[in-house]
């Protein structure tokens, strides 16, 4: 393997709202922000420690929301942060990025969302390198794929096509969220990865693909500054950002670029997409309930009972998710943790009122 | 009927603790000062009203616990408010109030506990005033028995024996919480009720029974002073209480008294004693949930959602108490709402350690 390229660079998307995570999550802490990694530290932290495998410090690049990006910068100093003026979703921001990298003499760069986990960092570096390595020398989009385990209807799916070389395909489709019985078949034929969200390319590769699919995003991002600090950057994203759709990248780009390929992941992953799913990878007392902070559970079993900021008990439950914190309450079954945005719409339809 | 003797008194019993409204109720906001009662009323505050009814404001005293006298004075100026130093039970505090009305000339005197609910106080106060008419004519202790609707085996119960006028009856025997079996019986034999913890009778016939039953207890309240404010009343308590044994007023005096009637009641009565019972008096929206303050049900059904001083969310749930209130949560099933206790002990321990 040739030795890293010094200017390999790393995108960190940081601007979701991770409303699962509700009450734990707050538009203003949101889901990357909580301590929900090993030993308490926030996804955001561990996910730069992996971009710091990757990239030197000064090549690595954050996009988050504008209000956010104080508490970003707390828990990153030293890494450039990037406010967005409005959320539109990961093609805009990965095309700002672009060009961003661009004009900053960028070779190949890595994009992590800021918000999932992934226990094996070592097989995650030896996977990005190798991906960034092929980015660097063809013009492909190459999107990480994870092994399907089970039938999630949560997550988007990638069919693969044509093997290109060791766990790397052309792509055959993108799919959004299949019902059960097609994610279910889907895990069953074994041709099929859960979208990760993380990709791998070089600037110019990526914005060529944007400016053929949608040159209408392409033109203003490219014309973004190419010298400049964060705030420059946050300055002329208030001028082109606002016009531009919020769509994703998925969609955007990469259903449309013919030299999409998929990296088969060799490496854990988990989008911590529910309550449940972050209590599976919780220790769990003899009746296995998780119990996180203030919390009591009296004559329980399989609970998930979190107080921060208070105290909360539960008092004869089975598999039951019931959190104090941040001043608001959720109780609902562990099974439909994955529900939680149906809370916080009718919270928001309340305060409209 | 004669006309109302204007030396007739009440005492208001208000030193519970109610936790089995816990996190509502807390040491130093117990059941009777929640606004539990209609209108968002304090039961203590509908209780004072019905005293009212039976006796000028100058004859009515209520009993607390020490730390609670402000918020009780609060709760009902210009009302004789006297704190205990100890929580000693019934017994002592019933025999204290007897000899502060024996040196304040009293008639009768009814005994309220505090935190109970009656709809129908004209029902109310005409078998009040039959129960006071009756002990200061006749040298009786008359208990309130509430007609035993269903085996409830969280009541002590009163078996009525020979009858003496309509609705009165001598008492045959009292019965601490039975067992489920024996309450059904008690139930579909019709001599038994609820035993409602409301007396009326004289203060010396009073302070004659505890003399016969527990000369103990009956020789230091006596010797109470008979003149002065509360604060001098307290003063003297501070020297009597704490070497009292806390016993209640049943056991102590009642079972072994000769005199004891039982009145039965012609009004409605309901202690209140869990969320599940607080709800039953509560509106309900379309699919049956009880929402109160800051609540969220989404596809609930049959659910008691309560959020003070934050949200409170439930989702997907059924027959479920879920409540935030002073800074915590509690969840569990309605029908498992007359066990909070065991959360609030668990939340002790916790605190202890």
């Amino acid at each position: 393997m040739n030795p890293r390229p010094d200017n390999r660079s790393v995108l960190i998307l940081a601007g979701g709202r991770g409303e699962r995570f509700w009450p734990w999550s707050r538009p203003e802490r949101p889901k990357q922000l909580l301590p929900l990694a090993r030993g308490g530290a926030s996804l955001l932290a561990v996910t730069l420690e992996r971009a710091l495998r990757l990239a030197p410090r000064e090549r690595i690049l954050i996009l988050t929301a504008r209000d956010l990006v104080e508490a970003v910068r707390r828990e990153c100093p030293g890494i450039a942060v990037v406010g967005e003026p409005v959320a539109r979703n990961t093609a805009p921001a990965i095309g700002a990025a672009a060009a961003w990298f661009a004009g900053r003499g960028s070779g190949a760069f890595a994009v992590l969302p800021s918000d999932h986990l992934i226990d094996d960092v070592d097989a995650f570096v030896t996977d990005a390198e190798r991906a960034c390595d092929l980015a660097e020398r063809e013009r492909v989009l190459l999107t990480f794929g994870i092994p399907a385990a089970n039938p999630e209807t949560n997550f988007g799916y990638i069919q693969r096509g044509a093997r290109v070389a060791e766990r790397i395909f052309r792509v055959a489709r993108f799919t959004e969220k299949p019902a059960r019985a097609r994610a279910e078949a889907y895990v069953a034929g074994g041709q099929h990865y859960w979208n990760s969200g993380m990709f791998a390319w070089r600037p110019e590769v990526f914005l060529d693909a944007l400016a053929a699919a949608r040159p209408d995003m392409a033109g203003p991002l490219r014309a973004l500054p190419a010298q400049g600090d964060e705030r420059a950057f946050e300055r002329a994203l208030e001028d082109v950002f606002p016009a531009l759709e919020a769509i994703s990248v998925d969609y955007a780009v990469l259903e449309h670029a013919p030299n999409t390929l998929v990296i088969e992941a060799s490496f854990d992953w988990d989008d911590l997409g529910s309550w449940g799913a972050w209590a599976r990878r919780q220790p769990r007392d003899e009746r296995g309930n998780v119990l996180f902070g203030d919390a009591v559970a009296v004559d329980c079993e399989r609970c998930i009972v979190v107080g921060e900021g208070g105290t909360a008990a539960a008092l004869g439950l089975k598999d039951m998710v019931v959190v104090h914190v941040n001043g608001s309450t959720l109780a609902c079954r562990i099974e439909e943790s994955d529900r939680v945005r149906r809370v916080t719409e009718a919270v928001r339809q309340r305060s409209a009122r």
